[in-house]
């Protein structure tokens, strides 16, 4: 790996696989009409696809072939679908846009979203439960990998990031949590699930816990970053939501140039906790630095 | 068992274990202080524990100790309640009250109760994943149970039958799916789960798998039927919803005396679907009946 677009193309093409393995598990499932097409409309909707790729190249890293995570890799990419539905909802960010086009709530009205984001959370479970067995895991690892999934799902993951970002406390303790529980857990994940369904070493899941950590949290951070200076061309988003709504985050408290310096910061840490491991594993410091510079 | 009062009494001992393992785990699990009340208030709530009772009593039914299906039983209530919350939300059946109490989304509002439903799916299969292996079930066992409590839970579970529900199509085709969906796929994953991580053979299976299809539509015409008989102090909701919101239920399809006829039907069609297993069982016969005369 020795460039920022050679990093482009295989994000690329680890989103093509993922794309393809979500839209035939989709069409593969009985589900009742129109809350097929309001999952299908978020999650074959041409997300970046980070958390996916992630779990497949970690799971390249240590020699695995991509196609055997690849049910591990759609119920992290189903689980961040439904978070991104959910926190869209009028009740939570109410947001009219997302990806470039309008919310799942706007085409298919709030309850169907509600539902549309519980039978991702549920399915994710379904078919890594269901398909990992079938690409010669160990039983212990898929019950550790999931656990992990799990986990980071939860109310010590995601939906607990969640709750305090809806409660906002003005404090840099508070901030801190709220990102690593909203955004670290789930990264962290797609990289320590993918892990223990190889089942490396303690040491090797330990490095790449804290990897995890420093890259979600300065994920986060670049996140805020562009919520101030993004376009909703770049974002597929609304801009400045969170400035309008008075939410503390890593540029309302700390200032845009402080803020630039904490992702650095936090991606410098995340490349520290990985020189430990081998060759196979340089290309997450790239990952983490590209990250950390993207514009959307 | 020998009448409807040692019934009572077997349904309310499983329900002390259940509320009390039930508050264990939540009190031992770190959740952002706002949305642990929010969990705690619909989960520990005193509902009647039917689904989490039925997987302890098939377990017991199959030789195995109450203490060791815990989790599962405590996944499955989980997996209930979080229904319910959601399904109570403003732009799902709109309800006020539930088990005699103000709704979730009353109380604390609608992000968090999306929030504490959304956790609540998660957290059921965290507990089942983390805590199963520890109760000496075979791994792949454990891996069987929870892809029947996922199916159960997602887009051809709960989640769809919810989905049909919204969309309301009067015809007796679409009632009889929905309720199958919406009902009798969790009622019946009470029963099949916990002989999937026993480890029946597939003829029990088979039987318990048809059990719980037939008492499963049973429970929902009886349901249908108290909306329309029953009192707010009998049923701790309000009645006459689905009457008022035009809603296709087996009462307004059949009309009351057919629907009367119709629960009952299913219920002989459930304990003719276990006829074939071992005494053990003949508690489930019992059950039927007296769920399909139950007054709340």
């Amino acid at each position: 790996m020795s460039s920022g677009s050679d990093l482009k193309t295989l994000f690329e093409r680890k989103k093509e696989l993922i794309d393809e393995y979500l839209r035939e598990t989709l069409s593969k499932k009985e589900i009742p009409d129109i809350l097929a097409q309001s999952i299908a409309y978020s999650l074959l909707d041409g997300g970046k696809r980070v958390r996916p790729a992630l779990c497949v190249i970690t799971a390249e890293s240590l020699g695995v072939e991509p196609s055997r995570v690849l049910p591990l890799a759609a119920a992290i990419e189903m689980v961040h679908t439904a978070s991104l539905i959910h926190d869209d909802l009028p009740c939570m960010d109410n947001d009219d846009y997302r990806r470039g086009k309008l919310t799942n709530h706007k085409v298919y009205g709030e309850a169907m979203a509600v539902l549309a984001g519980d039978s991702l959370l549920a399915f994710a479970f379904e078919i890594s439960l269901n398909e990992l067995p079938k690409q010669g895991f160990s039983q212990s690892h898929i019950l550790r990998a999931l656990g992990i999934l799990s986990n980071a799902t939860g109310p010590s993951g995601i939906c607990g990031g969640q709750a305090l970002d809806i409660t906002q406390v003005y404090n840099e303790e508070f901030l801190w949590k709220m990102s690593e529980l909203k955004t670290a857990t789930l990264l962290r994940a797609s990289l320590t699930a993918p892990a223990a369904l190889v089942g490396v070493d303690e040491q090797t899941m330990s490095c790449l816990h804290n990897y995890g950590t420093h890259m979600g949290i300065s994920f986060q951070i670049v996140d805020d970053i562009l919520d101030v200076t993004g376009t909703i061309t770049e974002l597929g988003k609304t801009p400045g939501k969170d400035e309008a709504s008075g939410k503390v985050t890593f540029v309302s408290f700390y200032g845009l140039q402080k803020a630039k310096e904490l992702a650095l910061n936090e991606a410098r840490k995340a490349v520290k906790a990985i020189a430990p491991l081998s060759e196979e594993f340089k290309v997450f410091t790239e990952i983490v630095e590209c990250l950390a510079r993207r514009s959307k």
